[in-house]
């Protein structure tokens, strides 16, 4: 059973870990302090480090909590079948979460070999492929081409059209992009499982 | 006509500029100093601010300089007609760049919104998505999907390959996820230009 203080304390985790994923996005994790965090998520500035110890524990903790998110909007509901619909619905999920743009501000430092964060990035990308993997393998697709090469292309093209988007969205329509990502996907499947028509 | 004095001028240029761009990618933009610039291309230190100003101004050369080679890349020699093989070669090229890596090194940077950099990025990716849409228009896709629109995804999938590639070489093939791309295309396309076989 949950005690009241451990709820509490729950509670107090979440609105600390929500405020920071957007704070991190919309400022940068170096420019953000303590104090921004406090004041956006109305919990105490000195119960943070207590929470999360440094700095770097809260990143790692706001990248575990996106992680978790991503898992969790993929994961199958009983009785649904991984579909195209699915998966697409996860993609256009992502681009509205506030932390996709965190994971961009966040690359170079998970560049770094010995980075804590890249372990993180690793970790998310494997998600998504396995999750992008073990439906396709269901899937009748053609000879010589693996779920796995697949996987990394699909997940991949999800990365670039986000990027592109945040650098030019003006110039970028996300969702005109991940349309076409599902016809390019279905262009390999035989017609009866949504192969493109051309024009009979 | 080119006097001596700009021959040489020239080279020194360009021996700055590929030893930046090497260095940026390695190290780096904000580790790298004139003193590694000046030591890695033979080229006195005080001459490189002579050529490029401040340090941002050789970043941006660095940047303009691998825009034109991206651009020279993708020209299409005469009688050669925009293919799924020349796109290919691109996209392989690519991966082999020093500047590839120092497009995601410095991709925080771009997300400023006054960046100087930005622009460049911009420029990069309309470099690519208009080479990939002129070609796209040539060929006889499915109706409701814009060439537009699918230069975003295969562009993107470039991108994404890349950067999964970047964080875990060990678990991503970037061959692979290309010849997957390379399907993924020519599925959309009639038979005669190349779609993909059920086993047939």
């Amino acid at each position: 059973m949950t005690t009241r203080r451990e709820q509490t304390s729950n509670e107090s985790r979440e609105l600390i870990l929500a405020a920071a994923a957007e704070l991190f996005a919309e400022k940068g994790y170096r420019q953000t302090t303590f104090v921004d965090v406090a004041e956006r998520s109305g919990i105490s500035r000195g119960s943070i480090p207590w929470h999360f110890g440094s700095k770097e524990g809260l990143l790692l903790a706001v990248l575990e909590r996106s992680v978790a998110m991503v898992r969790d909007s993929l994961a199958e509901k009983p009785g649904e079948e991984a579909s195209l619909e699915q998966l697409s619905r996860g993609a256009g999920m992502m681009f509205a979460l506030p932390t996709t743009k965190l994971f961009v501000t966040l690359l170079v430092e998970a560049q770094e070999p010995d980075s804590p964060i890249r372990g993180r990035y690793v970790e998310i990308h494997n998600t998504l492929r396995e999750h992008c993997r073990r439906w396709l393998e269901r899937l009748p697709l053609p000879q010589g081409l693996s779920a796995e090469a697949l996987a990394v292309t699909i997940i991949g093209a999800g990365i670039g059209v986000h990027q592109q988007w945040l650098l030019a969205p003006e110039r970028v329509d996300p969702e005109q992009a991940l349309a076409a990502l599902r016809a390019l996907v279905a262009g390999i499947l035989p017609a009866g499982e949504g192969a493109a028509s051309h024009g009979e």
